[in-house]
């Protein structure tokens, strides 16, 4: 018989980490399946980190580290594997498929994260982290009194220029139809903030810059006609899409894929929980995704009680 | 007219130091209110904190004045005094007197935690820290292969001696009664666990030790009889309660007195939020209460959005 464990957690972000932490202070037999060492999530890409209590300005990378280091020192067990498959045996245990392993668990918590979606053109990947964000959030700050532009049109989008406006010289709104998808609060809020300009019909076509973002280039869909506008930074808020492709079907998720639970990170199968960017929620940041490593282990811990009382005696 | 601030913390703890900081990154004009410099919240008194990632093994007392640091960097601004009243006024207003000084603001967090109940025995509150603690999830991994009590009969009560009995030797579970007031599966699962021994009718009437916790005295609240229990570590676990008697009558509470809110901090006044162990929640934790400030503010800033629309023009 394979060893089952009490745990198994997916990805090492900053959720699934701190999903680690717990699981190991509580004394679960439990294991972190990650895509390769360090997977780490999106804060690895991320320049600087400010807004992680107790730790000011710390580098995305450092950060993971330090998680990662926490975890191992409290002796947490992790194995690098590309998980394939999820599948519900006897007994309630969950088996995954990873590799040519297999792994067997009585809970399972899913910490796979999000991924931004790219603009998909030339420079936005090689000037990433060098004015190139997808967080105003996150690296707003570092932007003050400077001319950034956002690309979309949709709540976020927004909702980062409206951040933006507060601390940016200006802040070029690069939409590619002519009116906004945001809430129209939204929407009345950013056009009459002086510092956003709105740039409609329009796509950016090139990023530009040697060591950092020097100028997007846009084209106009409608009159085809092309500009150059010089920037410092850009963000990019056309949507983030959740890790889930693997767990369709398997558990309850919303029209964008997030996989729907509450802070308790409890999904619509027993015994299956969920932590970080990928659950359905309002703020996704780092200090959120850990709350939820945390809560989802204090699930799994009230959930193991009921699964011992129904299938000890089995 | 005095200033109004867009947004007033209450309380200095991880919940109320976290809003700090993102209220800071969000460029709102904010003010942190304390009852005395560094309040610090629970974390304060706490012998040691390995379950905040990224900074493991900290002292409580260090962790709190690193998050403090943190937000006094961003230039967040604090002031010592007693909150005594909030009242609502005119244009959703929020007026807060403290000492002789009236405050106003558009937006409040109530972030003012939770004290443990004590045992008020004696040798309680000199060994607090040495031995007696009021947080098994805390503490409890410092006590491996130790003999621990723990004085209560509830939920948690019986969640800490489950959770205790995973790495210590001996677990005393001291309760007044001659059942446990816990859910039913709790109870099955703690008397079950051979590690815990219920202690029953039984009341602790003093904590002994020199530097340390040494034993528990205990009597028997039927037969009178008094017996002496040699322990490593003493905890409490008779409720928690929370800091919200200034606030009955404003804001919906549940009936512990914690203020109803789920993990958006919204409470039930508009603008009033909520955030750290004050908030009716799951897991009180220092993650947790720190992930709940920064979506307090989340929060805020879509109420400041609403709120200049609709007050603006008048």
């Amino acid at each position: 018989m394979e060893k089952i464990y009490d745990l198994i957690i997916i990805g090492s972000g900053p959720a699934g980490l701190c999903a680690a932490i717990y699981a190991q202070r509580a004394k679960l037999s439990c294991i972190t399946i990650e895509k390769n060492y360090m997977s780490g999530g999106q804060v690895i890409n991320t320049y600087e980190v400010d807004n992680y209590p107790g730790l000011p300005g710390i580098n995305g990378f450092d950060m993971a580290e330090q998680f990662r280091a926490h975890a191992e020192k409290l002796g947490a067990e992790f194995t690098e594997a590309e998980v394939e498959k999820i599948e519900l045996m006897e007994k309630d245990i969950k088996k995954i498929v990873a590799g040519d392993k297999e792994y067997y668990a009585k809970a399972i918590i899913i910490a796979t994260g999000a991924k931004h979606r790219t603009l998909s053109v030339k420079g936005e990947e090689q000037l990433a982290g060098m004015g190139v964000s997808y967080c105003a959030t996150c690296d707003g700050a570092f932007f003050k009194n400077k001319t950034v532009a956002v690309v979309g049109g949709g709540d976020v989008a927004v909702e980062d220029a409206i951040f933006l406006a507060r601390g940016c010289e200006k802040v070029y709104l690069i939409h590619r139809r002519d009116e906004l998808r945001a809430a129209k609060i939204l929407q009345e809020a950013a056009l009459k903030e002086e510092k956003i300009l709105p740039v409609w019909n329009s796509v950016v076509t090139e990023i530009t810059g040697a060591e950092r973002v020097e100028s997007v280039k846009i084209q106009n869909v409608i009159t085809k006609e092309e500009q150059q506008l010089s920037v410092d930074g850009v963000f990019v808020a056309v949507g983030i899409l959740p890790n889930t492709e693997l767990f369709q079907g398997l558990v309850a998720m919303d029209n964008n894929g997030y996989i729907q639970a509450g802070e308790d990170g409890r999904t619509s199968v027993e015994g299956i929980f969920v932590a970080g960017d990928v659950r359905t929620k309002q703020l996704r940041q780092i200090i959120t995704a850990a709350a939820d490593g945390a809560n989802a282990v204090t699930s799994v811990q009230e959930y193991l009680i009921q699964y011992d009382k129904t299938w000890r005696k089995l």
